[in-house]
């Protein structure tokens, strides 16, 4: 089978895969399907959760589109004229319970060839990541979401997880609050085959990855869906939710990227909350837990050895 | 007294004046003031209200800050080296009841100068605008909105209207919804002393423009703000502001300045609703009001005659 139609494939069940399991661990809430057509080629599934026992709104979304790249980015590319092929899954998790951490994950697979009837693929690479953005940080889960991580990389390279770690760092970071989005994960862009790396290593690599995010998520639920919590949690919570909308449309490439490229709008914003705050200048009391929280919120913190 | 005094002093009135009357108007609630120092020079106050009896979340902010430019912004100004001074008001109001719109205003000025000890001013220019976002478009009352902006343009130059009006269109347009953010108004930037027109005119309708403000929405709050509503209808209001959000975050100029030049972040983001929402694929019912007014959202409304 050709390689693009095993990583669509894979994608495919992937998105199953975690959506059945998020099913069984909300107990309530299912998955509403959209499926959607790209006018300029291929489309995607888009599923979304709302109001459920655990998942106040919650997205996975798979697409496998193709076209021709802007010219812009066909030079960028040294080529006259590009073809595009991009398949993925993405992933955001909105839960009710303000001790449940936003998780998100995307595992992603593009190839581009000089004309849409080629056989030869000019460029191709997997990129992605999972990362995750708790309302109040657990240290001691925060530790154990990244052994996790570490362990799904060492499996591959020992350099990957404090690479793809420090570059979750840098991207989900939201400057004009100099704070990170939440305690990061792994980032990993342009995995291409090398000289001692072929691209099927690359995509066994995302496979480990994407096949990580229902367990790790679904123990997370399990261990905080069941805490009490008092109503300013809910505020807080509802705060945290207006960092993330202001990372996603200030800041996040594929969201950039869907916007200015047509994108199926509901698709692209599921990664919204259901509702989000912002109170004026609104500053945690000290020794709180949510000033805890937002002195966590920077980059280099060793979460694997907390 | 120079010029920029002149000004700078005219808008610290406006918004002492906008302050009273918006707190006359609210009935209850109060402007709580913070005044910020830039480190590169000049400062403002902001004022912001929450949870009135009106306004939820309101603010009415001055600026007046100076520094050079980054080089690159003056070689497009045809400078080696460019020293600017800017000053304004900004004003955004998010009310309780969704039948009172939201209501955004700005005024500014701008000048440049070779140098900072230099007293030849290379440019100079105002801009400004307001522009009116309801939660349900009430057709009589957005032809009075802007019958209003038509007479204050009318007593300066008959072209001011239809163009400041189509600026306007174009600039609060949330292009990834193709939707405008509401019924639009009035915008204009770089409004410079020509042969016809001098800076003092131009100072002049900038005047004319911040002395409308508080006239024009105490009426819009004294007309709305007793309606009774739903709660379906506070569910669609946070569906607006979540476009709003959207518009912000993702489009608007002086916010994206804002962030890109390390401004004081609570004042520039006191644009955002005190609560928005992001419901999945939210359609409204066929016929509603809601969808009556997803239909009005558009460019080209010929508001005064409609």
């Amino acid at each position: 089978m050709d390689f693009k139609l095993q990583v669509t494939h894979y994608f495919k069940n992937l998105q199953n895969q975690i959506c059945t399991a998020l099913e069984q661990a909300d107990g309530l809430g299912k998955f509403k399907e959209d499926v959607w057509e790209r006018p300029e080629g291929g489309g995607g599934r888009s599923r979304v959760m709302e109001l459920g026992n655990v998942i106040e709104k919650g997205g996975v979304n798979f697409s496998a589109v193709e076209g021709f790249l802007p010219p812009v980015i066909a030079k960028a590319l040294g080529l006259e004229v590009a073809h595009f092929f991009a398949t993925g899954v993405s992933i955001v998790m909105h839960p009710n319970n303000p001790n449940v951490p936003i998780i998100h994950m995307n595992v992603r697979y593009f190839e581009t060839k000089r004309d849409i009837n080629d056989t030869e693929i000019v460029a191709a690479w997997f990129g992605g990541g999972i990362d995750l953005t708790p309302h109040y940080i657990d240290k001691s889960q925060a530790a154990w979401f990244h052994q996790q991580l570490q362990t799904v990389c060492n499996d591959f390279n020992a350099n990957y997880y404090p690479e793809f770690k420090q570059w979750a760092d840098d991207y989900f970071f939201i400057k004009h609050r100099n704070e990170t989005r939440g305690v990061g994960g792994i980032f990993f862009d342009r995995l291409q085959q090398t000289e001692d790396v072929s691209l099927q290593n690359r995509f066994e690599f995302v496979q480990a990855v994407g096949n990580a995010f229902a367990p790790i998520y679904t123990n997370l639920i399990a261990l905080n869906k069941d805490k009490t919590y008092r109503s300013e949690q809910k505020q807080w919570q509802n705060i945290r939710r207006g960092r993330y909308v202001e990372f996603n449309l200030v800041y996040d490439k594929g969201t950039k990227f869907g916007l200015d490229t047509n994108g199926r709008i509901e698709s692209i914003l599921m990664s919204l909350p259901h509702n989000a705050s912002w109170p004026y200048n609104f500053i945690p009391q000290a020794q709180s837990k949510e000033e805890e929280t937002l002195q966590l919120l920077k980059k280099g913190v060793d979460w694997v050895n907390y």
